[in-house]
């Protein structure tokens, strides 16, 4: 039996909370075992880029990432909130290193292929794009990596990068040394029975389960895709995905996903 | 014997230029020892603050930090040209990894006290202020530090630090384990006995050198401070401290000053 890792990624609404990110952050120091964490953006660059006059470029709810759109995108997440990540880790004796994907060139993608959409300075990336050497490195010295969802393609350019994407490839290839819990942290508490009743969370769901439950509509819409992805990612060899509200990391209020 | 470090620091005129700094990044990535980065910040931080309409406070030549000022200088040294740099020297196969003093804790300095100057969010750090447990770590794994000019408090504090202050703690600190030698790059290409004549370039410096040069009245001006501090480096335990400008670090087009 491997070390048990856990990887816990947080999006942009808590981001947004200067409160319940610094709560999230409390708890997440205190958790005694490896970790890392992934961060998404939050409306921060996009208010940056209208504060600057540039007009962020969205098609079908993704953003087109121009130089200009790039340069904002960069700066808003590897430095602003990256280092305010870390430094408030450091504040709690949370030994946190601050990462985007061309340090240590630690995750080296490829910038996506023009096809219909011309995504611009956007990564494509795989469990193979990542450094375990370098993540193992720092992990084994008690050092928490923090990534920013930024990679770069070893040719000189940095690339914006989707961070559920970063999380899944992660933990995928971590898994070949530890047994890996993935924390995707959410605006909800869970899979519920029923989206408008908390009290209808489902605590656990194995593969068998998730069937049935498609099966008798009770899982359905928004929740299809990130179930999906979380048991793709489970059949790599992932030990669990947990559905989870950031307020919620120290308790037992949230939705385990397993074999 | 202990193993050769060279560490270079580049301030803001190289980073200004994108052609200086993409031939200097060349030439660094083909340096053929340990070594280490830092560099300053350049125009680029006043600028984004003009566009974001604030207005820069100096006193005396020095910026002063306050909040709004800190989160665009964290965002673009630590952010634009942390990881320009960084993606940069993957490029070229130098495989380096962007620091502030938060991630790991690497640089831990103190929030200027307030006496005649409020500096806001600045740093004083001396040679105790670095953890050189988590540089050696990162060196002897082949890796090249590269650092911009923010510390921290480890009270979630980020602060604004002097580069040339990060790289004289860092060598101080580090000639302990290595061979450093301190290279600091800047406009001119070293000492000359007549500033009007690049061929009156004085190669090598000692400290007996340097009080007769006193004397003769032959330095002066902005090159004493200069002077000063690259010789109590000496005295700290630097082999060498090397004025130089950075189109010349792979010739013998330098000043070298040793004990």
């Amino acid at each position: 039996m491997n070390e048990k890792l856990k990887i816990y990624k947080i999006g942009g609404g808590i981001i947004d909370s200067h409160e319940e990110l610094h709560q999230f952050l409390v708890d997440f120091a205190k958790i005694n075992s490896r970790k890392i964490l992934i961060h998404g953006g939050g409306k921060g660059a996009s208010q940056n880029l209208k504060k600057l006059g540039i007009e962020p470029k969205m098609v079908n709810g993704r953003r087109i990432t121009d130089k200009p759109t790039l340069d904002v995108v960069v700066a808003f997440y590897a430095g602003t909130t990256n280092k305010q990540i870390v430094s408030t880790l450091q504040k709690f004796d949370c030994n946190a290193l601050g990462l985007s994907g061309a340090d240590a060139n630690v995750i080296q993608g490829k910038i996506r292929p023009v096809k219909e959409i011309d995504y611009g300075f956007v990564a494509d990336i795989n469990r193979n794009s990542i450094n375990t050497d370098f993540i193992k490195l720092i992990i084994e010295n008690n050092i928490t990596p923090v990534f920013c969802a930024i990679t770069h393609d070893k040719n000189g350019n940095l690339l914006n990068t989707n961070a559920d994407t970063i999380s899944a490839c992660l933990s995928k290839s971590l898994a070949n040394f530890y047994d890996v819990e993935l924390h995707y942290c959410f605006d909800k508490i869970g899979v519920l029975k029923d989206v408008n009743d908390e009290n209808s969370l489902i605590p656990v769901i194995n593969k068998t389960d998730y069937q049935e439950l498609l099966k008798s509509n009770i899982i359905h819409d928004g929740m299809i895709p990130k179930l999906e992805n979380a048991f793709s990612v489970i059949d790599a060899g992932v030990k669990k995905v947990v559905l989870e509200h950031p307020k919620n990391i120290s308790n037992s209020i949230k939705t385990e996903l397993i074999s």
